[in-house]
Order: structure tokens, then C-alpha cells, then sequence
């Protein structure tokens, strides 16, 4: 089968590429490295050391004989993207390419724009290139299971069958998402869901959890063949952070009450989860959605277990609690429903003391580029702007903000105070 | 009190801003004249001659000693929006100022694109305007009935109580928008939600039925002050629609079946819904749905209706069904909740006889003005691009789709066929 991957030179788009690749799939990665820009501007950067995409597909070549495509460029651009589309035929497209950083979309109004333009649009592209080009294709789309929140019923998968007044219907799960980046992905599932609707396209739209692990079956054939591990308060998700911090002796930072519930999967899965959409691809005109996690963690929970781990591997570890810097419930009802990609075949990898070990060897390798500045999560969902340190940030948010005067030629000569 | 009214040179930002200015409002008009400019691009016109944004201000002042600010500037600049907010330092923002068309969001990718990121990105330049200069301005914001599509249960006013599993919660109500102009609305109310929540700003989203009606006691004062009257397949809506094809002996265009339910009310009645909204604003934080309609209409049943009133006025009119552009349940259920204006003082003004007789009335005077090849809903929404004979839209599409030679040089060296 032909697949692009978009987003190929990511945390999960590159490790997919090689799975799906050495599966004996033809891929084609996409990618416009906006990710490592952003590393850049946030002063951020992976603990693992991660090479060039190029070097990256040749020794992917040198282990394997196996190659995979690239393609460099923006999904914005609607002529590259369908021109690819046209020119590489994929059997489908699984669109990891877009901004996925929560705190990135609160740093101030031109992330919240960035990101919400940048993944809609995207996106958008994505579903006219196969429309015009070859509506057969199917699209597998990640999105989150943070575009449902936290309702205080159970989270059904994409669908809730609604009694109300004496009549039934089945209709869209409603979404509470949390973030201007939640938000994005909400956007994105109306307007895929849309299409499938008119056009009768095909797609999965994956709402998937916390993942973590760093180690695939491909990464480890080669250094050059890592993935990036992100442990910093703008890129990294709860668990691989904690298990930093426990290597170096920072506490364990747990927000608020620390009783927030989120799904998590391990990074195995994600990349068998897609395969098993891939294989069991959407009817034509079908809008399905997975919940792609395996298990539900409370946040003070998961601090406990990975306390534990670290004790028994000899260090020393304290958890501590600091102010929510996001709106959230910090304890609330939480059941969600996962079954669909269980029914396709997947065998989840439970996080276990070992999968905790195996993170911890891969950290005390690399503790050395530790970052320790970039830990903490500084951006406040309550602040609109200068969020200390990122970028350029505060100088923008300045400079964005015209004086009157330069407007006031445009006014009406009516205009009075 | 002072009120912003963004998008104020429109069919109805236009006869608002006089209908404030009227009682009393300081009001300034924002508006960066792009639906004149889409008029230009589609062909299109009003039926009824509109005047400059600045002679209508003038012939305001003129007739009444009333002065009403004007900004001419795009909301998608945030440095004209945030420095306007700061400086004019109103209690509430009416926003108008969006791309309002479903069939002009369906004409190809690039107007898809276009009605998306200028709704989306203006709506969020406006709330993180509000949030840095004055958190307490009430945003008024003008959504539609058609976020909610046709759902086979009965339509809440932006929430639902569900109980499901034995547990309930009152979650925001399950959308199925219909167009890309609807889906950006759809965005906009998500956003705009979140925002009340993590920032506690206060918002009514009106979620309005289909405008009727051409005249209100201000338009009425001079030619000068009329507001614009369109007819065509664009950017017409079907009752203002029906009336002109009945004065031109046009027969009246059905959908399919014409068992298509909506929402209706008349453009007096939307002057006084924004006034009840800004008179008893939201609490700071409350995000509030307003159905704003005043009648359901089946449209065959409407076309009945004209029908009627044309014949009782000596017309010959023909009744005729095409097949639907759109995808659409052509006869569904629907029974939408319309109770909160009614509750805070809203006295409609149902459709009838004498209404139409004024419609008429105005047709009658300007229907040399009438472009034909203008009435037909020519945009299909099974179509992906090349839509007939809007503006260079057949070129521009061929244009963004670069040969692939173009971006050949960016893609690895590993490319094979």
C-alpha cells in the first residue's frame, strides 16, 4: 500500500514512516520542519539527539534496503500538496503535520492564529488534494481525546445516541476542548466530517491520548533511526516528563490536585493503531472515529507509580504539587470508551515497571542535555500575552499593538470623543 | 452606552448601527468593505442602490444631528482592532463582520479557505482584543440556526441535558453545520466559548434564522440610508429571493423536495434581538446561545405563501423544483427552541401579506436593476473547484495547482516510481 506520511519527521510521523516502511508499505513523508523551528524559538530541544530527516531516510536505506519519500514542504501550500498526491498516488494519508503543543497555543494570540490556522488549513488542503486528485483515498487524521474534555458522562467514541423529548438520534459527541490547540482539532473533525458527508470521502479520525515511550522496534536498529523525546513544560506530555525528572532529582510536578484522568498509550501502539486503521480502512462516505489510548491514569497516580519505579531503581524522589497553570477540572468523572481499535486486533502494551525502566535508561544517557530552565510550565491559560520566555514573544505582542495614530487617517472625519 | 458594530456597512450592520445610534448608542462602525468587493468579484449586486459607507454616515448626521463613527480597517489585523478597543473604549462589540454565505465558502478550496481563516482569525482577534484591553466588554456575536443542521430531535438553545449511562450533564449542543461558511461559525462558537471560560469574558452568540425583509424605520428617513437587498444564487436567501422571481415573472426556484424546515425572521426583529442582548448582557464568564428566529417555514410552504401574495397582486407566478445544489435532507424533522429573546421582551413581527406587499414594493421600483444570469444557484456542493462563472475562480484553481517539476528539487534523492 501507498501512504503519506504528513508530519513524517516527527515524534510519532517518523517512527510511523519506519513501521508502516518496513511493513512493506511505499511511504512518503512530509514534512516542512516547523517542529524544529519552534525548538528554536522556545529554546527548546529533544533529550535524545535526533538527525537530519535526510540523514535519517538514508540510514533507514543502509539497515534496511528499504526507502522511503520525502517530500519538503508546507501542507499550506495546496499546489505542492496536491501536485504529491497526484504524483504519488497514495492508497491513503495519515496526517500527523500539525501543530500539537497545548501551552504553544496559550503562549499569546499569534500561537493561538498560528496554530488554529495552520492545522485547519492543513488540513483543509488535505481533503481538497484528495477530493480533486483521487476521493478514494483514506484519510487517517490524529486527533485528541482532549477534544472531549471532561464531561461528567461517559465518552463515547466520536457518536452519542440522544433521547430527548420522546425522540432518538445519534449525533456528534459534544466537544469541551481545552486549548486553542484542542480547539484546532476540534475544527478539524467538523470539517472531515463534512466532506465524508458531501463528497463521500473516507476517513479515521484517531482521538488519541497521552503517549509515551521513546523506543520503537525501528528506532532502536540504529541512533540515527531515533525519535525525538520531549520533556520540556511547552513539548513534553506528563509521563516522559516525570520520568525525567525523576532521573535528575527535580520533584515531580503535579498540577493543582493532580486528579485530572486522561487516556495514555504507549508508543508500540500508536504505531499499530494506525496499521490497523490503514488495513481496515472507512467505507466510502464514512466518518468513523477511534479513541486511540488503552488505559486511564490519574495524574497523582501515575506521579506515585513512576515515585516508585525510580525508588526501586535507587533515587530519590519527591512529588510536588504547583498551581494549575491550566483551566481545567483538577478532579472530575472520567470514563471513556476504547473499544473499536480492540475490535480490529490491538494488544496493548500496558505501562509497566520495565517500559518505566526502559524511559529511565534512555534519560540517565542523555540527562546531560537536560534543559532545566525549560521544565516548568510557564504559559498560564489565564494570560493572554508575555509569556515569560519564549521567543521573541513580548517584543511581538508590542509591536502588534499599533498606536491609534496609525489608523486614524482611515477614520471618519465624523469622528468625535 | 458605546458599542462597536463590526462588519457595519452589511445588510444588517448597517441599519443596526442607525437603529443604536437612534436610541442613543455611541456607536462605531467597523468594516473593510470585502463584500463589496466580493460583489465585484462574483458579479453580483444589490438590488436596491447602497451608498458609500461615508455618505450614509453623512446623510445619518444630516437627517438625525447623530453622529456614527466609522474604522475602515480588516479585523484580521490585530493591531487596528486591539488599538481601536483601547481607544473607543466600548461596553459591548456587535459582531457582523464575517463571510456570510454558504454558497460563496463552497465555490472551490480557495474561498473555503478564505471564509474559514477570516471568520476564525477575525472572531479570535476580537475576543483577545476584548481580554487585553477591557475583559468586561460584552461580545455580541452573530452565528446561525445553521450550525445545528437537522438533527432528529428537538433544537436547544446552545445546550442539552443528557443523560446517559445513568449519569447527566448539559453539554454544549451536538453541532452539524452544512457548509464551510457554517463550519466556521460552528469554530467561532467553540472558541468563543472557551474563552468565557478561561478568561471570563461574557458572550451571546445569536444564532440566527434566515433575515427577511429590506426595510426599518431608519432605512426608511432617506435613499441615502437604504441597506442592501440581494437576490441572487450567492448571496440572496430564499425569501427575499422568491419575491424578486415573482415580480420578474421568474418561476420560483425550489430544492428538490422543498421539505427543507428554517428558521425565519425579519430584519426589524434582529435590530431589536441585538438591543435585548446588549440591554441584558452576559455575566462575566457566561457564555450564552440565543436561538434567534422568530417563525419555522418549510419552504415549499413559503413558496406557497409568495405564491399567493403575488397572484392577490395580479402576478403570474410558476412554482418550479431543481435539483439541490446542496447536500441536504430535503424533508427532515425540525423543531427548534426560540424562547430566550421572547423571554427578555422580543415582540416578532410574524411574516405576512403586507410585508411581502413591501417587498414587492421595493422589487417593483428597481427590477430593471435585476442581473438574470445572476438568480441561479450555480454552486453545486458536490463540487470541489471549477465552479461556473465566478469571478477568475477556474484560472486561480489551475494556477495553485503548480506542476509537480516545481517542487521536485525539494524531495529526496531516494524518490523512485
Amino acid at each position: 500500500m501507498r501512504v503519506i506520511v504528513a508530519g513524517g519527521d516527527g515524534y510519532l510521523g517518523w517512527p510511523q514512516a519506519m513501521y508502516l516502511s518496513r511493513r512493506g508499505y511505499d511511504v512518503c513523508v512530509v514534512d516542512n520542519f516547523c517542529r524544529r523551528t519552534w525548538d528554536l524559538e522556545c529554546g527548546t530541544d529533544s533529550l535524545v539527539p535526533i538527525w537530519p530527516l535526510q540523514e535519517r531516510v538514508a540510514a533507514w536505506r543502509e539497515r534496511t534496503g528499504k526507502t522511503i519519500d520525502m517530500a519538503i514542504d508546507d501542507l499550506a501550500d495546496y499546489g505542492f500538496i496536491s501536485a504529491l498526491v497526484c504524483d504519488f498516488h497514495p492508497e491513503a494519508i495519515v496526517h500527523y503535520g500539525e501543530q500539537r503543543s497545548a501551552p504553544f497555543s496559550m503562549i499569546d494570540r499569534r500561537h493561538a492564529v498560528l496554530t488554529q490556522v495552520n492545522n485547519v488549513v492543513g488540513n483543509l488542503n488535505l481533503v481538497y488534494a484528495i477530493k480533486e486528485n483521487n476521493p478514494d483515498i483514506h484519510l487517517v487524521k490524529l486527533g485528541t481525546m482532549g477534544e472531549y474534555g471532561t464531561p461528567n458522562i461517559d465518552i463515547e467514541e466520536g457518536f452519542i445516541e440522544i433521547t430527548h423529548n420522546g425522540r432518538t438520534d445519534t449525533l456528534p459527541y459534544p466537544k469541551q476542548p481545552g486549548s486553542f490547540y484542542h480547539l484546532s482539532k476540534v475544527h478539524d473533525s467538523h470539517n472531515i466530517q463534512f466532506v465524508c458527508k458531501i463528497w463521500g470521502l473516507r476517513a479515521t479520525d484517531l482521538n488519541q491520548g497521552v503517549v509515551y515511550g521513546v523506543e520503537t522496534d525501528e528506532t532502536k536498529l540504529d541512533e540515527r533511526l531515533a525519535t525525538r523525546f520531549d520533556y520540556d513544560g511547552i513539548w513534553g506530555t506528563v509521563l516522559n516528563r516525570f520520568c525525567i525528572e525523576a532521573a535528575i532529582g527535580h520533584p515531580l510536578t503535579v498540577h493543582g490536585k493532580g486528579g485530572q484522568t486522561r487516556g495514555y498509550l504507549n508508543i508500540r501502539d500508536t504505531m499499530r493503531c494506525i496499521e490497523l486503521a490503514l488495513e481496515n480502512p472507512a467505507e466510502p462516505g464514512e466518518y468513523r472515529v477511534f479513541n486511540q489510548f488503552t488505559e486511564q491514569f490519574v495524574v497523582s497516580e501515575l506521579a506515585q507509580l513512576i515515585k516508585e519505579a525510580a525508588v526501586h531503581k535507587g533515587m530519590k524522589v519527591d512529588i510536588r504539587s504547583i498551581a494549575d497553570p491550566r483551566v481545567e477540572a483538577e478532579t472530575h468523572y472520567y470514563n471513556a470508551k476504547h473499544t473499536k481499535l480492540i475490535d480490529l486486533g490491538l494488544k496493548p502494551h500496558m505501562l509497566s515497571e520495565t517500559l518505566i525502566d526502559s524511559i529511565f535508561d534512555t534519560v540517565q544517557q542523555h540527562k546531560h542535555r537536560v534543559k532545566l530552565d525549560r521544565i516548568a510550565s510557564l504559559v498560564n491559560w489565564r494570560n493572554a500575552s508575555n509569556q515569560v520566555g519564549y521567543g521573541s514573544v513580548s517584543a511581538k505582542a508590542d509591536e502588534d499593538r499599533k498606536p491609534l495614530k496609525a489608523v486614524a487617517g482611515t477614520r471618519g472625519a465624523s469622528r468625535r470623543r
